[in-house]
């Protein structure tokens, strides 16, 4: 397959990257590094990436910004980041990619544990991952030609909780988060929600 | 219990609100009724509103536009109205009311049932009532002073349908949606998404 993955040098895209290439044709796309370069924030930025890369099979998206900050702080504007970029940049993908994606493609976003186990400090992030998990399986009763759409929820990635000096085995190394990137990839189903931990 | 009835117009408002005046005292306001009036897309008007009404002890929504429509047809506009309207103007009533509100008080939403079984045409409204509901679990976590805050998601509501020109035997009574209403009100529940089905 011809594999669209967005996020490909951060945490999880860098694991997800090197999995996909076992198998499959990837195309490597960052924020704002290498030839390939995407601003989820901004439509016309997903248009030119994805009109312009000839026909693919699946979309996967390890990328998107929200913001975390404790409730009586967090700004309107740190509210907007994360419904314009991880909420709407995501939704969006698919909304624009359903028009080049091949027949029986599939996306494959990204939303996260604290959709449904929160914390002090994530209800920006909780509303943002839940949304997205709405959309996801509200969305796929209506893709047609066989497109599937999934949201893969990852836990916290060992590898984040190091750079934050936190334990780093409270949390899943990025590589067995992949995992469930390539099930989403190269299973049928569609509509999901797939816990990371269900796959390592 | 002073409460401050939001949608006190609407099909479930009308219903919950003689019920929450057995026992409280309860403010009705509309969009575009009566003498007290909120746009809930608009936080300058949540604020005037909230800060003139003097102490109260609940907050009751029961509005919020989003908008239904195919995945092919719905705009970016038709995203906003869901994202600006149901989803941040209920946050907003979180965030500004918590200032206002007294100790122990309680705010509730409005999320649906759409959040967790969606139908075509839902994809933005199921991403509002899925980030609604993942907003009101994380920011239960946090609330001062025994402040609490749920979301009641309603099935279709039988006067709803019976507009519709559908089978109003496929939905549920106002009266008796508003029950869950009432639990959320007067129980010690918080950052739950309360179900009308189980309070029939």
């Amino acid at each position: 397959m011809k594999i669209i993955l967005i996020g490909a040098t951060g945490t999880i895209g860098s694991a997800v990257a090197p999995l996909l290439k076992k198998s499959h044709d990837v195309a490597e796309v960052a924020h704002s590094h290498g030839a390939l370069r995407v601003d989820l924030a901004d439509k016309d930025s997903i248009r030119r990436l994805l009109s312009g890369l000839g026909r693919f099979d699946a979309v996967v998206c390890t990328a998107g910004q929200a913001r975390f900050g404790a409730l009586d702080e967090l700004s309107d504007d740190d509210y907007q980041v994360g419904l314009n970029n991880k909420l709407m940049g995501q939704v969006n993908l698919v909304r624009i990619g359903r028009e080049y994606i091949a027949d029986g493609g599939s996306f494959t976003l990204t939303s996260g544990v604290l959709s449904q186990k929160p914390t002090a400090g994530s209800s920006s992030i909780s509303m943002v991952n839940a949304g997205l998990e709405g959309f996801v399986r509200a969305a796929a009763l209506e893709l047609p030609r066989g497109i599937r759409v999934n949201a893969v929820s990852p836990v916290w990635v060992s590898e984040t909780l190091a750079i934050m000096g936190r334990d780093r085995a409270q949390g899943l190394p990025a590589a067995q988060v992949a995992l469930a990137y390539r099930e989403s990839v190269e299973s049928k189903c569609t509509g999901q929600v797939l816990d990371v931990l269900d796959f390592v």
